[in-house]
Order: C-alpha cells, then structure tokens, then sequence
C-alpha cells in the first residue's frame, strides 16, 4: 500500500455525501480518533452536524473537490451515484479515493455490472441490453415473457424499474422509466433474498460478515435477519461471490452484495453497492466492529475487525412517520434505535432503524 | 417531569466541556438524532469535531450562555470544575440544566461531598476540615497520625493532593498543597478500588451498570475489570448507595461513585462525580446502552436503557504516547480502540482507551 498508510489518528477523512451513512461513517471515524470532511449540496445535511468540517457544494464544485484533495488524506462516497467522473477528478487533483473509480462506474451501469459478475463466472438473472422498446419486445422471449425492466443508471430502493408485463406492454413499460437506456432481466425464482456484507484491506485481506437475510416492501428494504439461517453451503458461496468481486476489482473498503437465493441454496446475484449497505446496519449492534467502522479501518490502511455476530439481531428500518414511535422503541428492552436527524419525515424516507438483539443460537457460526 | 420533556429527536443538548466525555456525549446524542452544542474555551476541542454547533467561549462568557440558554432544550456538562455559578446563571437565563447546580456543588467541595454522605448514613473514611496547618496537626491523632490532605476544591486525577507523614509534616503539607482550604482523610485500609456508575431519569427511575474494580496509578485511572469479582452482597451494597446518592440530590443523568472495598467486604465510598465517568468507558462495547447513550437518554427524560453486561470488559486507559500503539491495539482480537482526537500527546494525558472483551462467566450477574 502507499507509503501514506496506515493513517494515522488525526488524519482527515473525505467524505462524498452527507446523509445517513456518511452520518454513521463520521461517528465510527471519530471513534478512532479520525476527523472528517463531508461533501454534500444540501445544507444541515445528517452527516454535517457530527463532522469536523462541511463543505456545501455540488459534488462537481471544482473549488470544494480541490478543498478535499488538498487536505484530506482518503476520500470516500457513502452512495454510488457520485458521478465517477468526480472520483476521477479528484484522483487527478492528487486524492486517494477509495473504493476507487472502477467499483463506482461498473455499480452505475446495471448492463456493466452484469457483465463483470459474469465475466467472473458468478450466475446472474439472465438479461438483455435494451436501448428502446424494440429491443423489449424482441428479448422478452428467452427472458421467460415476462422481465423486469430497469434503467441502467441511477435507479435505487425500487425507483427507474417496472415489470413489463408482455410484449405488448414494451412501449409502455419503456415510457414508465422514462425512456432511458435500460436493462430488462428475467425474474429469478428466489425463495430468499440475502446479502453479504464485506470488506477488503489495503493489505488485500478479506473479511465476511455473516449474511444478512433481507426483506423488501415496495422496493424499499423493509428487514435484515442476521445472521440468515442459511445452510453452511449457501454462506461459502456468498462469501466466494463477495471475496471474488472485491478482488476482481482491487476493492479498498466495504461492499454490499445482494443475492437470491433459489429453492435448492444456489444464488443469483443481484447487485453490488460499492459502499456500506443498508443491509448491513444489523453490524452496528451485532459485531464488534460494525461496518462503518469497517469501511473507515479499511480506507485508512488499518488492519480489519472482527466480523462474527455477537446476537442475532433483525434490523427494521424506520420509513417516513415510523420514526415517530422513538418513545416505544426507546424503551423496548434489547432493541438499538438509531435514529438520522433527518428534519422532515417524508413517506418511505428513511429515518432511522431498530436492532432488535436476541442471544445467538449455539449452532450459528 | 416538565412538559417539553422527553425531548424529540432533532432537540438541541448543550454540553459544557470539549473533552473526551464531551466526545462521546455528542456521539452517543447523534446516534439517537439529536443534535449537540459543545461550550469549550479551547479550540480545536475533540468535542468540537463531532458537535453540530460549538462556541469557543470561557465557562462563564455571558453572551455564550445566553445563546446556549436561547437554543438548547438542555444543558449537561461533562466535567465537576464548571462553577456552579455558571449552570446558576444558565437556570436564571431559562436554560434546564441537568444534573444541576446541587450535585456539582457538593462535588466540588470535598467536605461538603463527605458531610452529605455521611447525613445519608453513607459511611466514608474519617477526616477533618482544615483551614490551615495547625488543623492538620490537631486533627492528625484520630485519624491514624498518618492521613491524605486534599484541597477541597478542583483536584482531580490525583492533583491537589498529598499524603501529611505526621505532625511535623503539617506546615510542609500544607505548602505542598498551595496553602488552600482542605480536608484532612484518614487513610481506609482497602482491598479494593470499585466504582458504581448509575443513572437516574426524569421520572426517578435509577438504573446501575455492574460494579467496577479499579486500578490507579499515580493517582490516574489504568484500568476497570467490570463487572467486578465481588459478593452479591458488595454488589447490592454499592447499588443502594448509587440510589440513595442519585434520589438525594434529586439527581437527573448519569453519576460516577468511587468505593473503597474492605476485607470484609464493607464499603466505604470515595466521592461521586456527577457526569459520565471513566471508569464507566467499558460500558462502550459491554452493555446494550453505554454510559454515554443513558446519559443523553436521562437528561433528554427518555426511558433508561438497560444495563446488563454483556461481555467481560477490561479497559485501559491510553496515556500519553501509549495511544502510538494503536496500529497494534488495532489489530489485537476482540480489542477495542476508542482515540479521542486529541492534538498532542503529554505524559499522563488521556489520549484514548481500549476496551478489552471475553465472554461472560455463566455465574456473573
């Protein structure tokens, strides 16, 4: 690694993006005696008000990228919109930032990202590159006739995707995400929907959290379970999955891998988040070192945690007026609220989440 | 409790003090979605790094309190030496401090503090009030011809302190301390050093972490084994006098009450400190809710959190140049490290700790 790493405490952390998770990164920065730099347009962003400095510009602000390049010693995103051209930028102004470029551009593109996880030999939905609806109507046979429909950039929680019911419906379906660039995939029989959480060091080592067992409401993710009672095979192959994507990519810092799981324990995956993950806020309470913690130790060149599960913990996420149940939740005993400041409760916003902790069964890992 | 309590997230706390505690006050009130305003003198203060808002103002700055008073739901601090005067002067400018004038008052007295334990049947070591050296000779026969002189006010960490040989040390010991009001203590023959630290809510509900078995060094906290190996019967000692202490002073927060353990068993207490305290750092990674989060839970009238061990815990402190270890601590299984982002390591200073984890023994509370 650069002769820069490890970091020592003291050093300044750049963070792209100023909401929940890069709230959460900045706590579990100052925990280790770091200090933090968020880059967000929005002004009192969530991460802002628990962050040593904020700068509030666009992500492209050439006069903020310089600030951040100029005195921060790794940058970060905490989401995989920021433009990879930003990232880019900011490498040529002389910052390290990790996870990098090459995670971010393939996670932006769903066509570039399927074809990486193949090129790997990690089974994916089977899909089709879709430039308009006559390329709909002509893949939606071998993709079992009906497909979802999904924008190849910038869709997230369920948003820029739609079913298209038959060929009939390509026109249509097409109009729904607003005529962009699209992938159509063939919907996948999946019993479970999972997800691993991982992380790789500046060292190159590799550490798996325990998968997490997610279920989605409109998009949105609604739960994880974890650890999810999976068979001891079924977690081999997401670890194998989540360690081949993050070498592939010579990955510095956490990922998100979702997976299906089908009838007979294989899994499809689904996508990868090149940064920490929803999914994983189970970490925070269920491990030692969480995953913002994770993501900071291994940005910063530090040795990587311990990621085995202390209880088995089922994370629900607060969405919009939920979040008003703070008072119950609070004095629920053994459950962990945590809670964004974000200031307004819009519908299916996410405002926070509870941890609901129960001892771990002996037979878990 | 009054009428704006609890206080909903996104409420503003005001915490006197940038130090460490301050520190992780504001990281803890962040994790519930509250925002935090830090009154430091110092700049650059490690509280001021992860605080929304901090004024750089002396404790007593008229214009600072005015602006805490005008935008804080409530005002805590984090350390005993703030005048009273100050948190009087922020009740007359409408502010709702906690834990209050009362409890700070007494600490900051080393007499006052004794003399209130003992009205509450509360056994201490004996000692003299001592308003010169002629004090100390007199009142040196009944307790032991050998005792401790302190100053009654703002010694900490063992500052302000020294041990009076005999009779003919008293003018030598008094100029030893600064020549300054005192207290004069007979020395208890302990076996052990153990701590309580225990919170009380808005509603008057007390709640008490496991004891913890201290060990000094040079006057300075090293370490706190929690929960410590002692008798149910010590234990259940150490919690009442937590309570009583806490339902005395009508106490809203979080206290610290150091206790001498003798052979038999029998406790004599120390003193108190009315904020979160260090020996209460393990509760970091060995409760649900850490010290930090119930104090912020209880100032903010939230339900107490609970506070049941959940792993074996030794925290030691780092000193000084010892947080340089932290590339090592890092990477040492179920270690962990909390920096406080202090600038400058001086010999003694608290730079940081690390908490050390081992599974409970099945027989532990």
């Amino acid at each position: 690694m650069p002769a820069r790493f490890p970091l020592p405490p003291g050093s300044m952390i750049g963070v792209l993006g100023g909401g929940q998770l890069g709230r959460m990164l900045a706590l579990a920065a100052a925990r280790l005696g770091f200090d933090v730099t968020i880059l967000e347009p929005e002004p009192d962003s969530p991460a802002s008000r628990v962050a040593a400095r904020t700068l509030e510009a666009p992500y492209d602000d050439r006069e903020a990228l310089m600030t951040l390049a100029a005195t921060c010693d790794v940058v970060t995103f905490e989401f995989e919109n920021v433009p990879a051209a930003v990232v880019e930028q900011l490498e040529m102004l002389g910052a390290l930032a990790a996870p990098g470029k090459r995670p971010l551009a393939i996670a932006q593109d769903r066509v570039s990202e399927k074809q990486f996880f193949q090129g790997l030999g990690i089974a994916t939905a089977d899909f089709a590159d879709i430039a308009g609806p006559d390329d709909i109507a002509a893949a939606l046979p071998q993709l079992g006739g009906r497909a979802l429909l999904k924008t190849r950039r910038e869709g997230y929680d369920g948003k820029g995707q739609t079913w298209v019911e038959g060929a009939a419906d390509a026109e249509a379906a097409w109009r729904r995400i607003g005529g962009k660039p699209a992938i159509l995939e063939a919907k996948v029989p999946f019993v479970r929907e999972l997800s691993v959480i991982a992380a790789r060091g500046r060292s190159g080592e590799v550490a798996c959290y325990p998968v997490g067992e997610n279920r989605h409401e409109n998009g949105v993710l609604r739960t994880t379970l974890a650890p999810a009672h999976i068979s001891a095979a079924t977690r081999a192959e997401a670890e194998a999955i989540a360690t081949k994507t993050l070498e592939a990519l010579d990955y510095v810092g956490v990922i998100g891998v979702e997976l299906f799981e089908l009838h007979d324990g294989a899994l499809r995956v689904n996508e990868f988040a090149p940064r920490v993950h929803n999914s994983g806020h189970w970490t925070l309470d269920g491990c030692e070192v969480d995953q913002f913690e994770q993501h900071v130790r291994a940005v910063a060149g530090w040795p990587l945690g311990k990621t085995a599960a202390l209880a088995e913990v089922e994370m629900t996420n607060l969405l919009g007026f939920e979040a008003d149940a703070w008072q119950a939740l609070a004095a629920e005993p053994d459950a962990r609220v945590w809670l964004y400041g974000k200031r307004e409760a819009r519908a299916g916003r996410k405002m926070g989440h509870v941890n609901r902790l129960r001892p771990m069964k002996e037979s878990q890992p």
